[in-house]
């Protein structure tokens, strides 16, 4: 629903939960999502939440605003889901059965599928059908909650589409009225016609670091750089020296990292002051001082363990515990995790990770923005000052959000006019 | 989307999965679902679709239909969910986190939680109060892509609670405009007040058997009886008498079988030509015959075995290959399973119990009404003469339903007026 006036209420409301802490929530704070449940209800003026409080406190100034009815369900903020590749043009359902008859992710990858086909079909596609994909894959996210979304290029791995990519990204932004935030991830795996030899993997990521970023720099297509660290990708020391430049060319930083083995890449990304460092399963808890110190936040993935059927989960309990600042997101992509559901992912966090559904949701919300590094005064809260974007849920209370397993118990996404700009 | 109108055309469509086989799907028919790929189009009058084919064909008397723009999706009939448990009016998301904790459900049971915190919650609730939340999980399973749902009693436990539930069960699916077949589950679990001595374990099955069942009889508020065959629940002996009465009814009958051990259940079921067993996940291959025989369906159940996190999944693989007619459902459920997305069970069915993304799809379908002894020209099919009532999927080709995880793929529902009539 889009509320195209200047000032709204949204009242009739079970629960409003702000996740309003003050900032991210880290350690215990991650479980008080500051909920007002004594009818509550939300005011909106231009774009931005006014006031949060209970109804009859409501200020004269939205006495005459337009009434939106919540019919009871719990208001929570539209969800920022902090890492998705969402610029493909075709879904990869016969790779997913195969995998189930006994494929690895790296057999796949070895025959010619994985990224390789994902990046054919986005080379051959045209710009309006790159677009129209996009947007529709950024609508189902919207369908589920999602207002804001990360998204990385990574499947054009050649200057050109890289760039088709990003553009397409932020164009879909536009179409599906959602906020993007888009990462360069040329670096996502060597193309074909680099395969082969030391040389042509080092011609690549000079073609990355010397071509493709400095042209998304020049045509401000995205803010961030991302590689993928791990076996069958890319290595250590390939990965230290991208960073490198990535942070001297300007760029922000986000790493995957230890998703199928432990080979020390939280503690590489942090030492760059990368943004975050994603997927984790196999995160050194020697390498995690830094990622604290440096602010590098952990972003969980369970999505695509799921769907690769991993055995190991990423240790969302120890690792709020120990104080990183967690984040959830879907990795929502056609290979490993074809999940575009945020409620999903806070499920298996909950019955995977260790993690609470409070925990989950925080890791959707507020934590999601800061790993971002969009303001947490405006984005996956609900305070004044916030972004008029929420999600209206079908639930007596947000712990019933991942509760419904697998469901989608969000009624609808409410934006009110200017919330973008 | 209801569409109120005599006659309309759904066009704009990528395909239509018919899932038209001339009746259930068994062995290697439920991967063949009969799909229209060459400018399908489907036509309806007065509440039965009419035409099935290409649009250059179309009847002249639907000229002057209204059409409805498919928007280049994927069409399947309307999902039929054959086993659910939608009379309940909280959900019960704190025994989720105890689960998760480490209690069985077992554990939760003996400790006042599971179906006695339900049963509670339904005797304490007003009529109002439980149309209203029966209507709303209905509603639930509607976003999801169901249209015809059974919905079971249970939590009652009662002569006047049982009543009510399936009343509310009834007048649900009127408010939500589903179609419902009714079950009564009184013989669900001993109610606290029976506990403690053989002699009161008996008088409750008497309660069902003699007073129950006959005033659902009566009232005609169910079609089916249902028993929880199980450690825990009832025992062999005792499920074998209540089935036998069952039959002597006149009702239809119906066994939650073998999902914590192997007890003969399918086959007892099996014996008094129940219509289906269900759950299964220890079904024991020497009682196939019989059920294959006697046309019991197995309709499994992995949302259940998802959310209780077991590492026995049922085996439809091999059910279908020696011949069992497969269904899925969703065991809709406040305690094992608050799984409201076929899809998601379609997920877990491809992933966990060896099945075909399409016979995932004809589980939810054709052979759905099958368990349920719903006509198959009806209903979990198009094709001139079945029910107008439609999902609308948001993929591009039906196995992506189950592919996109954990997932609501479905765009809408499409209803035509008179559809349940």
């Amino acid at each position: 629903m889009h509320i195209d006036s200047d000032k709204c209420v949204i009242g009739n409301l079970r629960r409003v939960v702000t996740c309003d802490g003050g900032g991210p929530l880290v350690g215990r704070a991650m479980r008080q999502l500051n909920v007002l449940e004594h009818e509550p209800c939300v005011g909106v003026e231009e774009g931005r939440v006014s006031y949060v409080g209970s109804r009859s406190r409501l200020p004269a100034a939205l006495d005459t605003a337009q009434v939106i009815d919540g019919r009871g369900m719990v208001l929570t903020p539209g969800l920022v889901d902090c890492h998705t590749h969402p610029a493909f043009v075709r879904g990869r359902a016969d790779e997913f059965a195969m995998r189930l008859a006994g494929a690895t992710y790296e057999q796949i990858a070895a025959a010619g599928g994985g990224i390789v086909s994902s990046t054919t079909a986005v080379r051959g596609a045209t710009d309006a059908e790159l677009a129209e994909q996009t947007t529709r894959n950024l609508q189902r996210l919207r369908r589920h909650g999602v207002v804001a979304v990360e998204g990385k290029s990574g499947y054009g791995l050649n200057l050109e589409d890289e760039l088709r990519q990003l553009r397409a990204i932020r164009d879909a932004g536009e179409s599906a009225d959602m906020h993007t935030v888009r990462t360069c991830l040329a670096a996502h795996s060597l193309p074909m016609e680099y395969r082969g030899s030391d040389e042509k993997r080092g011609e690549y990521l000079k073609l990355v670091t010397d071509e493709i970023l400095p042209a998304v720099i020049r045509e401000g297509l995205a803010e961030r750089a991302d590689i993928f660290h791990d076996k069958g990708a890319f290595k250590l020391a390939e990965v230290n020296a991208f960073c490198k430049t990535v942070r001297e060319l300007g760029l922000r930083l986000t790493v995957h990292a230890d998703q199928l083995c432990e080979d020390g890449g939280g503690e590489i990304a942090a030492s760059h002051h990368a943004d975050s460092a994603d997927h984790l399963e196999y995160l050194d808890p020697a390498g995690v001082d830094v990622m604290i110190r440096n602010g590098t936040c952990a972003v969980l993935l369970p999505g695509s363990t799921y769907v690769l059927k991993m055995d190991q989960w990423a240790g969302g309990r120890w690792m709020i515990d120990v104080g990183l600042t967690v984040a959830l997101a879907t990795d929502f992509n056609p290979g490993s995790s074809p999940v575009a559901n945020p409620a999903f992912v806070m499920n298996l966090a909950v019955m995977q990770c260790g993690m609470t559904p409070e925990e989950a949701l925080a890791g959707f919300t507020v934590n999601a923005a800061q790993a971002l590094r969009l303001s947490t005064d405006e984005w996956g809260v609900i305070k004044p000052g916030s972004r008029a974007a929420f999600a209206l849920w079908d639930v007596d209370h947000e712990r019933e959000i991942p509760y419904y397993a697998g469901t989608n118990s969000c009624l609808e996404v409410i934006t009110c006019r200017g919330w973008r700009s």
